[in-house]
């Protein structure tokens, strides 16, 4: 039996044109070999209650899934599952405080900001009384989860395995161990992992408690041998762990913690189920108008820090302004969905960007070109429109554990679409050498890179489209989850 | 023979009372015990003309610095060194944009920002083609230094030893090896390091040439353990570097470079001489009046954004807030020396240190108390007076290689004063145990911990005052280059 923890819900409550409330199947790779996984062996999904509905959920109990049905209504769902029920979602709900404390405090504002080296060194972050409040909160939320994976597991039969993910829960592996001493554990981490060198920005007790929370596991998953590396250092500095760089192994507590690399892949198929859908065709034929006979650079992302907008802007203004010859004739499509827009940062952040990008209009436009096109919404057909037939895709996140964007793009494209990926993006270890390289601060470079990818001959286009999407095959979704286990087996079965 | 280079020549020209130009040589522990080592040996100190008066010396040829007379006029030491000139200093003059690319372009806005994660990373830094030049330019000098050395040491006799100082010449040790397969360098980084989570934020190839240049050395040297791990483990990912950690050993080039731990000492007599002038005396009075029967902390830095000095008023504020009884009864006196205010990053940063401290005095200040006292000149008298009589020495930068104040101010202070030291100084390896360790970002616990200081049973103060002082003077200056040496003759030995 399989026990997965995550932050959020593999489901969504929304209403339904009749406007009955109906779950839906969350999208992307996680959802999908995480339930795929579930569906096999049984099992339980254990998430925080984000929503109105979700507590609503929660109070009425577990929600059985069936078996392979991606849809279906709330209140029938909500019956106890019967032979046809594959797993359950169990929603734990917590008061507002505590919530926002573990999510917003300190996943979001510590967890988020340090793996992905997003502060203001010299001004920010302020640690305080506050913070500590807030590691508590953290820290009972993490313990809730450990508790109700444990009471899951409780007379489960054989000894099952728990799955828990991200930076959310990273002290709910050794708080479930406390609880269970010989659970089998795999923790995944689904963002970047800072070196010691940043990492010191988080004082003690809570960088130590955090990494001691991951080595409560006995696999702990990254997306790429860099990230893990990171954590291996990390844990150099941590006393009492033995680190064995080399074969990933570290010693903690009697056991031997395995440091696992797990590149996620994508749902190809739900992927391109979703993009014959007529919206998609429609928004396509929208996105066609405005890019009439020009070439269509595009980016997708949330407006996050980390995603880096503002020097991909910078660096299509740099392009435009050394080769005058393409004014007129490229436009920028930049689908960006507002993210988090209830933190301050967040929202000076996008306000930059729309500022940004009307400068460069106002400076580098003319009245029948504008050479960037901003849209701010979540709109998911738009984005598999402009997938489907974009020139050149840009993504140049400062840090980014994998970047989906990279996989979905290429595996939609039908226009051997270039890809310009940054070096710090976890697909990069992926999709390098198919792509077009840029170290992400390099505003001159991912210029120049702009204009290879626009003027590159039509051959070597195809041959690293064929790569891309090669690549992006080769790593199969349905053995993301296997891999996980047959290290988790070779672990911890060496310690039984 | 000794072969020192360093960005800063061990003398400055200044007039004296009559309006003479006379060089004197400049105060700290760098200058103290590389002289010293060049006295004793004979040698040459290589340095950049920074100032027109230098560059009028570098015109007139070497500089002849006499025994151990300290201060000289330049007309009389310009003459070709006799019998009694101990080391000569050589000045190298470049064209001004040339040395603005390499000191302000790279050294200070690239190299430094870097190795103390100053940067807003979602925001800065901006790579272009502008920095390439400015990188080219670096090259460039670095070159130049690299030829002036070996120009030195044609001719010499036996094989010279070279001593690279710090992060402007971090190219020098690699283009000296060029030149000079079989020479003996040892390079000393006087700042932090990055390590490689953070060293990613520079593209390549100025990341691997960095790192390269450095490994042209056969002794690379920090002042910590911290800091030479962060180097060794940066040298892991770098195509064809060997890196045995445990043993602090490169392979690279067919060669074996060392990387040693020297934290650098400071020169207790000179600074005891300094403090025994008149103008210390009188400085101290007016101190001591502006103290009166409250108790004294203290800050000493220069305004760089590394020395985390908004984070140390809001902690000062935060002890206020939650301890009114302390109101009127402590001042906190930030002596704080301009730096880099042609830079607008620091002129802002000087500004918002002013604007906060005027906040906290309006907020929480009365007729007849300024809870912040704050001097912002370069002015040493005031230093030392300050020193003798504090209660508690606050130091908290964000990252610092080692910070001489907390080592400096124990020696000089009277009063069994209290230092509070952020754990990212690398004098915290050396001191730690006898000061009050804090997080430089938590603000809460440097609020404690100013308390703690203010309030500590005098035993203990005493008892942690001999310790601070114990451990800074049993590490003796004129070992510092002794055991640099000691391990140059171990591995360049073991080479040939």
């Amino acid at each position: 039996m399989l026990l997965v923890a995550s932050n959020r819900a593999p489901l969504a409550f929304e209403e339904d044109a009749g406007g009955r409330v109906v779950a839906r199947r969350g999208a992307g790779g996680l959802v999908t070999a995480l339930a795929g996984a579930l569906q096999r062996s049984g099992g339980l999904w254990v998430a925080s209650a984000m929503t109105e509905q979700d507590r609503e959920q929660s109070a009425r109990g577990d929600l059985a899934v069936a078996g392979e049905e991606p849809r279906f209504e709330a209140g029938e769902a909500s019956e106890p599952a019967g032979a046809r029920a594959a797993y359950r979602v169990r929603y734990l709900s917590f008061d507002r405080e505590t919530f926002d404390r573990y999510y917003n405090g300190v996943s979001n504002e510590i967890l988020w900001f340090l793996h992905h080296q997003l502060w203001d060194v010299p001004r920010w972050p302020r640690f305080s009384e506050e913070t500590r409040r807030s590691w508590d909160a953290y820290r009972e939320i993490n313990d809730a989860f450990a508790g109700a994976l444990d009471e899951a597991a409780a007379g489960s039969g054989p000894e099952p395995v728990f799955l828990i993910q991200d930076y959310h829960l990273s002290l709910t592996p050794a708080l479930l161990r406390a609880r269970r001493p010989r659970a089998r554990v795999v923790h995944f981490s689904h963002v970047p992992f800072a070196g010691p060198s940043y990492l010191s920005v988080v004082p003690e007790p809570m960088r130590s408690e955090h990494l001691a929370g991951l080595l409560g596991a006995d696999v702990v998953g990254f997306h790429t041998v860099r990230w893990a590396e990171s954590f291996l250092m990390d844990c150099r500095e941590l006393p009492g762990a033995g680190v064995d760089l080399r074969r990933r192994r570290i010693r903690w507590d009697g056991r031997t913690v395995r440091v696992g690399v797990y590149p996620i892949a994508i749902d190809v198929e739900q992927l391109e189920g979703a993009s014959s859908a007529l919206e998609v065709a429609e928004a396509k034929k929208l996105l066609l108008g405005m890019k009439g006979d020009r070439r269509l650079l595009i980016r997708v992302d949330r407006t996050d820090l980390s995603k880096n907008i503002l020097r991909g802007f910078l660096a299509y203004e740099e392009f435009l302004r050394a080769r005058s010859d393409w004014r007129g004739k490229v436009v920028f499509l930049a689908l960006l969905n507002p993210s988090r827009q209830e933190v301050p940062d967040y929202r000076d952040y996008l306000q930059d960007c729309v500022r940004l990008a009307e400068r460069i209009n106002g400076d580098l436009g003319a009245d029948d070109w504008r050479p960037i096109e901003l849209s701010i919404e979540d709109d998911l057909s738009r984005v598999a429109a402009a997938y489907e037939i974009y020139d050149a895709l840009l993504v140049n996140p400062v840090f980014d554990g994998m970047n989906l964007v990279a996989k979905e793009g290429p595996t939609l494209n039908r226009s051997n679409g270039v890809l310009i990926l940054s070096e710090n993006a976890g697909a990069h270890a992926e999709l390098g050498t198919h792509a077009l390289s840029i170290s992400p601060f390099d505003v001159g470079a991912t210029a120049a890179a702009i204009a290879e990818a626009l003027e590159m001959d039509p051959r070597e286009r195809a041959r690293r489209a064929r790569g891309l999407t090669t690549a992006i095959r080769r790593n199969r979704l349905d053995g993301w989850v296997g891999r996980q286990l047959q290290d988790l087996d070779r672990t911890a079965g060496g310690r039984r």
